[in-house]
């Protein structure tokens, strides 16, 4: 009886919040700067969030503490293989030089899910564009055609991330993708996080994205500025 | 008496206007889609304008049109050549399959010079995005240490500059450059043709302004538009 009256209650709860439809999004990588920010949006509007890090203790405490920021307890943390598997949009938040690797560790996980690309390849401190192939690019060769790679969030001050979370955000993404129906499950995750989000094109596009992100360095440096970013006429 | 009386009323125009400071530009490949609306935009604040072509007769036909257009008599047609030896700033707004033929044949032409390349090599029907180094690079490489060279200019649309010439565009402009002073010229040469320009860093940073072409084109075609531009938020 407890167990059936708890799967009622559960299916009130979604009901009631509208939040049934929702992906599970993984924030695989999602210990450092840029991931605690992506997933503290989604888990304020009702996505269920999952932290990956290649050690599930790491995971667990950055859960735990966003969690408690949030005054929730949606979000859990997971081995990041665990957390591909259990997730159906996975955003890849690592940083650059983990990139291959973890792709290649988490290529079976992965079948069948989205992955989000976020990383640019770019050192903050010497910082210079990226030769194509996008690390997007790279990413879906690694991972094959069962893997819908998208590029998006490569130029997100962390810092900007985490703050006035229901506001929406001065950043527009640019979302890069082969798969036009992957790119507006993003484009919706974006929006539902509180950027305003532009299908880019292809996949090869977004070198392009992340070498904006050398762009923002030298105007940050220029104009004496922190968080210069680019914005979209249509 | 009447060339000594044609000096001073000469004089007194330039003091009038405040234009006698006003470098002199060329536009090389000046007859194409781009350069003619470039020129038009500096010859209406008072610039002297030098319509550069392979051809000295193109050269004075679109000199002659757009002075008709303007009503004014202030824009010359000269040969590529001519022209670069006569301006301080040259803007090269050729193709791209004729970029480095044109370098390098208006080599000993353009030392001491500025050169201002606005190429951008996306193919409009192919668009993907160009790997390092940036045309400006090459630009640079090829011209040598005797010419500053600056990226400017490679994501304007041709038919939005020739409207409206009194007016703001709603355009931002990317100037990209290894030598600050000449960036800064630059950047005072768009503002006068009512662009708003920022320094983004270095030259090999052109090659992402280059790229944005291609990412332009992707999102005109998604949300059927014709003009989507990038915008920046200091």
């Amino acid at each position: 009886m407890v167990g059936w009256r708890y799967v009622v209650a559960k299916l009130e709860f979604r009901n009631n919040h509208s939040v049934s439809s929702l992906p599970t999004v993984a924030i695989l990588g999602g210990t450092g700067k840029e991931g605690p920010g992506l997933a503290m949006r989604w888990a304020s509007v009702g996505y269920p969030i999952i932290i990956g890090s290649r050690q599930l203790e790491k995971a667990r405490v950055t859960a735990t503490e966003l969690n408690a920021a949030l005054n929730i307890d949606t979000i859990r943390g997971m081995e990041n293989g665990a957390a591909a598997r259990e997730a159906d949009i996975c955003v890849l938040t690592v940083v650059q030089a983990a990139h291959q690797a973890a792709l290649e560790s988490l290529k079976v996980d992965l079948q069948g899910k989205i992955l989000v690309d976020a990383t640019a390849r770019v050192d903050f401190r010497n910082p210079k564009p990226p030769a194509p192939p996008a690390a997007a690019r790279i990413a879906q060769e690694i991972l094959g055609a069962g893997v819908r790679v998208v590029a998006a969030f490569q130029n997100l001050p962390a810092h900007v991330l985490k703050k006035n979370l229901g506001q929406s955000l001065e950043a527009e993404v640019l979302v890069c993708a082969d798969d036009l129906e992957a790119a507006e499950q993003v484009i919706q995750l974006a929006e539902a996080g509180g950027m305003r989000a532009y299908y880019a094109g292809g996949l090869d596009n977004a070198v392009v994205v992340e070498g904006l992100t050398s762009i923002l360095i030298s105007i940050n440096q220029r104009y004496g500025v922190k968080t210069a970013s680019i914005c979209l006429r249509l």
